[in-house]
């Protein structure tokens, strides 16, 4: 029974016809049951916001519920096991912790080839930097453009990391998915559907950060219009809602790492330097993050922050990164996950190509017989 | 003054002249005041975000307070007084009282023609339905697209009505353009800063939605993209916030309507009915938006919301909206405030063209010089 | 049906039949029903928030949704028409529009004397004061006590209005009762549950505050404590909740005021001046609760605030205070409602006794046949 | 400086010789700035709420920075390293970090024995169970009053374990004192003043919950009531805020602790259990809280929880509670904590008493000295 239709105390016989001819009419199939006080009618079948919203209207009807969760792709019901996939040789998803860091900002050639060098060394096995930087002020930074991607292509390329940038606008997809190996959709844009639809028919993984209001069944709602449109890749990102609290610039909720987890089959990450907006609240929360079983972190590093053109406070500095890694690191390994040291994307390439869920060719495999993926079991 | 860095308790002479010769490097004035626990330094000149982040981030800093907004073009300090613009012939700021009405979205020609002529009878001056609609899900009603649009301008001319439509891909702004009045920007698209770019450069008012976790700041510095465009014709709609109230779809921040009045020119508008969700909530808080001082309302409406197809629950039934235009029109008059009522846009069109505060052409006017004025000010 | 218990996809059953069995243990008769996808088990009988977290535990079980709201006494089920009662002469609900101002705190008795008769002069029907404040932080003026209790019942008399003070601590309520006629309970206290049962056995009304945090259900719960104990004369305040805006001190929730009329018989009150936090705001802000249907509203007023030892900053100045009761007024009535004027108590003191719901002896009354009461519904 | 008033754009001279005047009718000595756009004035000396508000009344005034925090004697101004001090042997604070465990409430001395076994074995150091339930609802479980307490003290004798339990009452404060070694302040009465001043008065350490919808400034302010009475034995315990998300009862705001722990000097606990609400996501949360750098968490352990009388979806079960102290002991020792042992409180009852800050003899001690506070400075 896919949809409870609760009827009010007083409601007649009438009403109760009424909402159970509905419900035919809707291609539902009715089933009627009478309590002490109230009255309730089920529906069969596959329920839908319009007919959740026609329901509720009609009337003697106090309210309806709706049993099953309203994504589907990205459910575990669809798909039981932890989606694992590469990008660029580095294994993301279920065991596996991959951190990604780098610079808010691309702001030139030097400062990412300065701190890319850090990162790598430190550990990291993705390299973000921004070229379009999404800014509440008309009269900021607005990024590098075109000019910082090829940067960021050069930094990867020569320190074979892949590489994550965000693209904000739908007629930048194209252009963007020649530069970089993951797309980040930022938080101010997860419900920019149009954007996901485009972003849905690329071959590239794509992370998308939880809006600063969104709820999870929204951020799993917008994974839907990236999955629905053929690309499997999708990473969720935790990066902080927003509170009452002033203390930081956003409340980073670890609890919806487990909750995530546990609805769907996506990696989820968390995004701990957005959510701190202090350097020093960064590594508490990335540990936080990662002991509450998250697969991966983004974590911006700057080596001159105070010079940085845009949330310079914000970013770890190289050799607390340095540390930091290093407790990243045990603290997964106490809850059975590993962090993925940076690839050699020539040797790995091939690797786990296997046949999806979906019959779309990608390389998207589970990890049902794996026995790894008893540990995060063990973990929740 | 415009920025001041309050140094923390132990901070030494050092750290103190380090601020003082950053501030001079980034072109500013500095002002030192020692206190009886604490040093201050003041930075006079024109504060950026980026000053106030690379200021924070240096020892001996404990905070820094910005004393100006960051807004400028949409502050009462730029522009003292109220903005007032007409769309085709309708008043819309200040004392002017605009009712925007109709379905949530165009379904067919045969229900926006029909639910047109309700509101127009009982009052609205605009008219509203969306053809492009932003949905959670990727798999319900996703709005007609241009056959809408064009559904739209046929009955706004019928009706002589100014219409207003959502636009949410900067790829659409030029199309829709053609079939409407008025634009808007929905509240997940409020930080889509690409697409607020976009809607500068055309010469059509703008009616922006607060995010659903935005800040009053937020907003404005959303208008500020519109604005610092070139286009001075910006509605601000307050259409609730996100808490952890589940009474409703979202809690209507009424407050929002005076705070915005006190620190921008610009026209405030609210939504009670995307915040209510439910049709029994609009007319309380449409009559509470209106008593706080607004200079409109969206309002749903619908001859048949439980077959409609977007957002039934929420649309007031035609003879309740009736009623409630007659409340309207009696609470904002005890308010100083007077309803618009639908004109005739071939009489109007010419009679409010003024210089405006920027050198554009343009048909926004202020009411330094107009004594209703008074009257709002009278209201807070 | 009371409980409706969700089964998870994959519940096998054994499981159903364990869920099943439990219903029995827990005396409610267990109802099948198996769908498309999911299985549920209704609940016939009274739930308890025990019986749900012990099935919510059992293998097999997704979730467990409530039918009946929580709350009984305070219920339209329970009692369907607006609770009306008196307190010294002024009626109090339904249609019956109350004022209570003055000070936040009572200072001085030239202050409160003063003040009282300027709000009495404007019309307000209630004079309020604190004599003990809940304050944040322990060095701060913490209220004249019983001092402050004696002055204010002095003006209460020699001005003919009733009065309302806090009470803070289980152990003052029956001192506070001997000078007071309506008690106060603080937003800080609304679960502060031993005082909640306190204020349930004497016979003063008691006005409870929402808490910051309070869900409406949990206001209702607190109103619970108070009707269970045997006092009927509760009055429900919205007075503002936390969320992230920082313009206010707290966001006023004016949805709340239908939500609660929706769900409850007892009479809704406004607090604007401590959600506002600053007196330009508070007028507006007042309005809207009128305009959204309150039943009465808290606005404070000081003749000097800036010298004020409490909230001198949210206190409204007399003259601006004198115009808002006039424009309450007219809004009151646009909606169906009528202001109270100041009363001698002496001529109405036993005009409304009337057998209450549960046949203790009181002054409540109900309205189920006064056509006033028709206004409110078609506010609403 | 410690108040720093900023006058409106326009503001006269007058205005500012006012607020000058005022300053030093206040005692505060006025520092003027006069600046590009604002005018400025300083106020030096101690600043109160009183003085905050007066002056933001005044003509011309925008608004009031305060500089200096409103908490003393819990700043780490006031005290500089980490509080440590002992409950029956148990060290609590700084690099200690100490597990509470045990049933939601004492149901029976049974349950309790039995749970208090399993969780001593486990490695917990403290004993928890509540006597006194605040209950939503008034028609729910409300605790076994003095004869859970009985039970309570038993158990810890038995277990040679030191107790905690909740006491909401103040006039419950020296029987709870009797049985109990420990007081717990509940998130619902930590604004409840009159309480906190009560155990203000007591020779018991005192854990106060963070409230749904309290600030770190508020919860150090509600310490502050137990400190300027002279109890310097208070522990701080985040237990998760009220947010939008419905996906766990209350979404547990990791970021506190580090915050806290910066801002103050006394020890910070997580509550997960409360926070969670379900069992499945405990353990995450309480190894995020450790992580984190908690000196402690409360976590709700029962052998038979779907027979419990309260709050049993969140407790964890045993065999789970084994492996997560485990995982809990790594963890701390990461970022450099330690997690106590149940310990002999005969042995270690005097070893630690130094003469506190404030001249009251105590067992408070400080590690300004102690080469393991290193760790912890290391950690943020």
């Amino acid at each position: 029974m896919d949809i409870i239709v609760v009827m009010k105390p007083g409601a007649s016989d009438e009403d109760v016809h009424r909402v159970m001819n509905r419900i035919g009419e809707l291609s539902l199939t009715p089933h009627l049951s009478r309590g002490a006080h109230r009255t309730i009618v089920g529906a069969m079948g596959e329920q839908t916001p319009r007919i959740r919203e026609q329901l509720e209207q009609l009337p003697g009807v106090d309210q309806i519920m709706a049993v099953t969760d309203p994504h589907k792709l990205a459910s575990r019901e669809f798909h039981e096991a932890d989606t694992i996939f590469t990008a660029k040789g580095v294994r993301i998803g279920g065991p596996y912790v991959s951190i990604i860091a780098g610079p808010c900002a691309i702001e030139s050639r030097a400062v990412l080839f300065d701190v890319g060098a850090i990162v790598k060394n430190a550990g990291a096995a993705i390299l973000r930097g921004g070229a379009f930087k999404p800014r509440t002020s008309p009269y900021t930074f607005q990024g590098m453009g075109i000019e910082g991607l090829e940067i960021l292509k050069e930094a990867g390329d020569r320190l074979g990391m892949p590489t994550i940038t965000e693209v904000m606008d739908p007629r930048d997809v194209g252009t963007v998915c020649e530069y970089t190996d993951i797309l980040q959709i930022g938080a101010r844009n997860m419900q920019n559907f149009n954007l996901l639809m485009e972003v849905g028919q690329v071959d590239k993984p794509v992370l998308i950060k939880r809006g600063m209001a969104a709820t999870t069944t929204d951020l799993l709602m917008s994974a839907e219009y990236v999955l629905s449109r053929g690309n499997h890749r999708v990473i969720l990102c935790e990066r902080g809602i927003r509170t009452f609290s002033s203390d930081v610039r956003f409340t980073l909720d670890v609890s919806a790492v487990p909750v995530l987890q546990e609805r769907c089959h996506l990696p989820v990450f968390v995004d701990p330097s957005h959510a701190a907006g202090k350097r020093d609240l960064v590594p508490p929360l990335a540990l936080a993050g990662i002991a509450a079983g998250a697969s991966g972190a983004l974590i911006e590093v700057h080596s001159c922050p105070d010079r940085a053109l845009c949330d310079g406070p914000q970013a770890v500095l190289p050799q607390r990164f340095d540390e930091l890694m290093e407790q990243i690191r045990q603290v997964a390994q106490i809850i059975g996950n590993r962090v993925n040291a940076p690839v050699d994307p020539a040797m790995e390439d091939d690797a786990d190509n296997t046949v999806p869920w979906s019959g779309v060719k990608s390389d998207v495999r589970t990890v049902d017989k794996d026995p790894r993926i008893r540990l995060r079991g063990n973990h929740a």
